[in-house]
């Protein structure tokens, strides 16, 4: 926007900039006659609630690699091909890694007086083999010093290897719906903001986690415990052991609350005796192709069923709750965009593509490989040294892009992961020409919120494999609820935590994009392919990384 | 107020709304040179937070009639005797009843899927003596009709007697500290608002549970299963069997976090086989004296040594977490407060009494007992009928309030148990003489956010105990924090909920009350004596009420 001329009063500056997105929806046509069939089915008929319902309250949590994951992928199969998709199927991105199921982790603190502690443990971390007694100790283990200081002293223990949290009353909210001066300031790109990665920090962090899984090993450490963050008892856990065959775990590494935490910290730390007893159990088995797998889906196209509109969202899970808002929301919303575009019977012009991605929590791996497979690929290092490192440290490829059957054929993949809020816009990852399409694909849907899109890039998902590789894929805005603050990779992310009016409305407004870029004339615009460089992953790291932490 | 005159503007009135209660203080003297050594000793060398920090970490749980209490009165008499309080002593008010403390509950939902459940019992309820496994099956036991529909259907089973809680994204702050304009609020009485309770409703509702209780016994119900107000996985539990020797019990009742009960319940509902296993184990046996104690210890008078000013706050908790808002807060504040008199070396000429109480959550039942010994009391009904109802739902007296030797003595009770938010005024409880002279105690602490006295009453705590007898008894008026929303009777009620620094300032604010009530050259004002009527108990009965709920 260019500089505003002094005579341009504050009060119509506001105004245009509140009905800027709806000005801005001119050129692309919509098709009324759809969107109100699709509306009447979304917002009268709606099963979003029962997919949901399904995979949090009865299939539970969807680990990679595990028959968590399974099971959905057999549930989303039956029900999709229940409403006349076609080519329902899996693919596997096997070999994932050893399999690993939360059974149960009791723990008890015996002194100053007995009681239960809630306590999850880090993905593939192992069990204790029954109840096992022992002291808890103090040991801050964030430096070689500290291992050197620590050595020959911890044999047996369970060790406290995290600072205790501070802790402040809530006086704002957990939850929030954007407000439009949110939406508006979301539009807004800072060059200064954009994410640039400490590669080499990230590799150092990432070396001194192997020397201390080692160090426990060596020391014989019974235990180490960790706290949360948050508070009001919810606990955030992911993975800390390592899901690849053959690797060296580290001891059972438990995540408490920062309420247990602290209090045991402080007893700890006031050299009372703190005693505890564990008995973790986990089920961890052999790796089986099942386990890790993406389902996909169609609806085939007519005149243009060679190109393709793909939608998804991740199917598996943490392990800590039933995985709602990270992301059964997002895979009921997607599946239910396909139910109501059938239902409406909608004839698309392109196939319409379904996928449900394992694999994400763990580094987009699902959809990488299916990428890889399907749209283009880098071909993998040979260099010794790299192959041992997770794919988000690794330094460049061997050579360059080199692009399959689809990637010419498809349009976008519209992805949806950030929680059970409803979608108030898109990210249209600072491609300029898709912007206004999606201003007008947004018009009809301004009532129901969703009105803002965004040059932004936004990271950390499905997303992202599609655009790492010069094909477009989007991700859309929603209402933030307490997904940052509560649910997310946490053990209260459970069915209560989504409203279901959120999640019909999605629903909708997905559908309706779907439909509309399956029946535009042209493909959507794209970006330049990406640049050929050094380090070439630096908008999908954020979730790897957390979860390669012990 | 009388009515402003039109050219009054808004600006003046917003400014003498808000400087109002500076400018009511003025004829009382404060003492400067004691407060500027009590704010010292307060603001630099507090010890408020490591009484808090015994009485959460270290001892607990303290529910009346258990261990837990007599190991907090034992460590709150060795405490006050080391600062040189004089006639420290425990003062029982046995027989209370059965003693009983939480060991753990453990339960694992069996299908769809295996996973552990945190549950916690209902006090004086019966644990399962060992690990059982039952079907879960939703039956509302709210009536007659309902017992009668049920009846031969439940043997052997869990019921789930409650309907799920709806929930919502949580858009507003669980926590908040009064804003100015709250403050003004609270000190407008509305007459139409003051507190009425339907005495024949209670006693309904309290003869339908004993038939309830008769119920599931006759059905041999194995367990009932009840959701707990709030959400993110908090649950708020009080108690449910009674603690009276010889009662019939019910079996063995539940709370579940509002979640985990609303899945349960879904899977139920979807009359899907729901199965679970049960192991509840409590530490139930004989009554001691010396867990029904209230905590007494003087700060000795000198000229006018045999009238008293009493400060207290309840030692007793709830069993679910470490009774920390509720009311190790207002222990630690109240224990804090005689300290800091004490280490500023003041001389009081009344006698300085603090008081620690037991029972408060079962009725006041400590402060009662107290009051009736030494300050006034009314004769018991011979009416065998009134006999068996609990105190709350006794309908008037035998005869008239007798006095007894220290209700001409006693200057004050103030009380602090509103959780652990710092203290922003008090409520004058209609005491028309005494709001002045609270308005000139409080004027030196409004840089601390003290400036409020209301004419308000405030019900549900020990104060009433003194206000029912003609007594002056305040209750400070408190920052709600989350008490309601989060701590208040909840597993959530722990240490790190409290800031430090609300418990420094209350600590002082209650220490300059008290030295000024003290050294005052009269007893503070008194309201008319209560009229002896049927009903006489309107003001302190939720907690009761609540407590008394199976």
């Amino acid at each position: 926007m260019k500089q505003v001329a002094p005579w341009f009063s504050a009060v119509s500056l506001s105004l245009m900039m509140f009905s800027l997105p709806a000005q801005a929806a001119a050129e692309e046509k919509t098709d009324a006659e759809l969107i109100t069939r699709l509306r009447e089915e979304a917002l009268q008929h709606s099963q979003v609630q029962d997919h949901f319902s399904v995979l949090t309250d009865e299939i539970g949590a969807r680990l990679t690699g595990s028959p968590g994951l399974k099971r959905a992928a057999d549930w989303a199969q039956t029900r999709l091909r229940s409403w006349g998709l076609e080519k329902v199927h899996t693919e596997s991105f096997a070999p994932f890694g050893v399999s690993w199921e939360f059974e149960h982790a009791r723990v008890r603190l015996l002194s100053p007086f007995a009681q239960d502690i809630v306590a999850i443990p880090k993905a593939w971390t192992p069990g204790t083999n029954g109840p096992v007694q022992a002291k808890v100790v103090v040991a801050k283990l964030s430096s070689e010093e500290d291992l050197s200081k620590w050595q020959g002293k911890l044999a047996g223990m369970v060790v406290m290897v995290d600072e205790p949290l501070a802790m402040k009353p809530h006086l704002s909210a957990d939850a929030r719906r954007l407000e439009n001066r949110d939406l508006e300031e979301l539009t807004k790109v800072d060059p200064d903001a954009l994410p640039r990665r400490d590669l080499a920090a990230a590799l150092k962090q990432f070396l001194f986690q192997k020397k201390l899984v080692a160090f426990l090993n060596n020391e014989k450490v019974l235990a180490t415990l960790h706290v949360s963050r948050g508070d009001d008892g919810t606990i955030f856990v992911q993975g800390g052991g390592s899901y690849k065959k053959g690797e060296a775990q580290p001891p059972t590494a438990l995540v408490l609350s920062s309420e247990s935490y602290n209090r045991i910290y402080r007893l700890a730390a006031k050299k009372q005796a703190v005693e505890i007893t564990l008995d973790v159990k986990v089920r961890s088995g052999e790796e089986s192709p099942d386990y890790a797998v993406n389902v996909l889906a169609d609806i085939p196209g007519s005149d243009k069923k060679d190109e393709i509109v793909m939608l998804g969202a991740h199917l598996d899970s943490w392990h800590g709750a039933t995985g709602a808002t990270d992301n059964a929301a997002g895979v009921a919303v997607m599946m239910e965009a396909v139910r109501l575009l059938r239902e409406a019977g909608f004839k698309p012009r392109r196939t319409i593509r379904l996928a449900l991605w394992g694999g994400e929590e763990q580094g987009l791996l699902g959809s990488r490989a299916w990428v890889q497979q399907w749209v283009a690929a880098r071909p993998e290092s040979s260099d010794a040294s790299q192959k041992d490192l997770p794919s988000y440290l690794r330094s460049g490829s061997a050579g360059p892009l080199q692009l399959k059957s689809l990637h010419g054929k498809i349009s976008a993949y519209f992805n949806l992961d950030n929680g059970g809020g409803r979608i108030r816009g898109i990210y249209a990852e600072n491609n300029v020409a898709v912007k206004p399409v999606f201003e007008s694909w947004l018009a009809p849907f301004a009532d129901l919120g969703a009105n803002t899109v965004t040059l932004r890039r936004t990271g950390s998902t499905d997303h992202v494999s599609f655009d790492a590789v010069g094909v477009p894929g989007f991700q859309f805005i929603q209402d933030p609820l307490d997904y940052m603050s509560r649910t997310h990779h946490s053990n209260m992310d459970v069915y209560d935590k989504v409203p279901k009016a959120d999640m019909v409305q999605a629903s909708l407004v997905v559908a309706s994009f779907i439909a509309h870029a399956a029946n535009r004339s042209d493909l959507l615009p794209r970006k330049p392919m990406p640049k050929e460089k050094k380090e070439n992953k630096e908008n999908n790291t954020e979730t790897s990384a957390a979860s390669a932490r012990p």
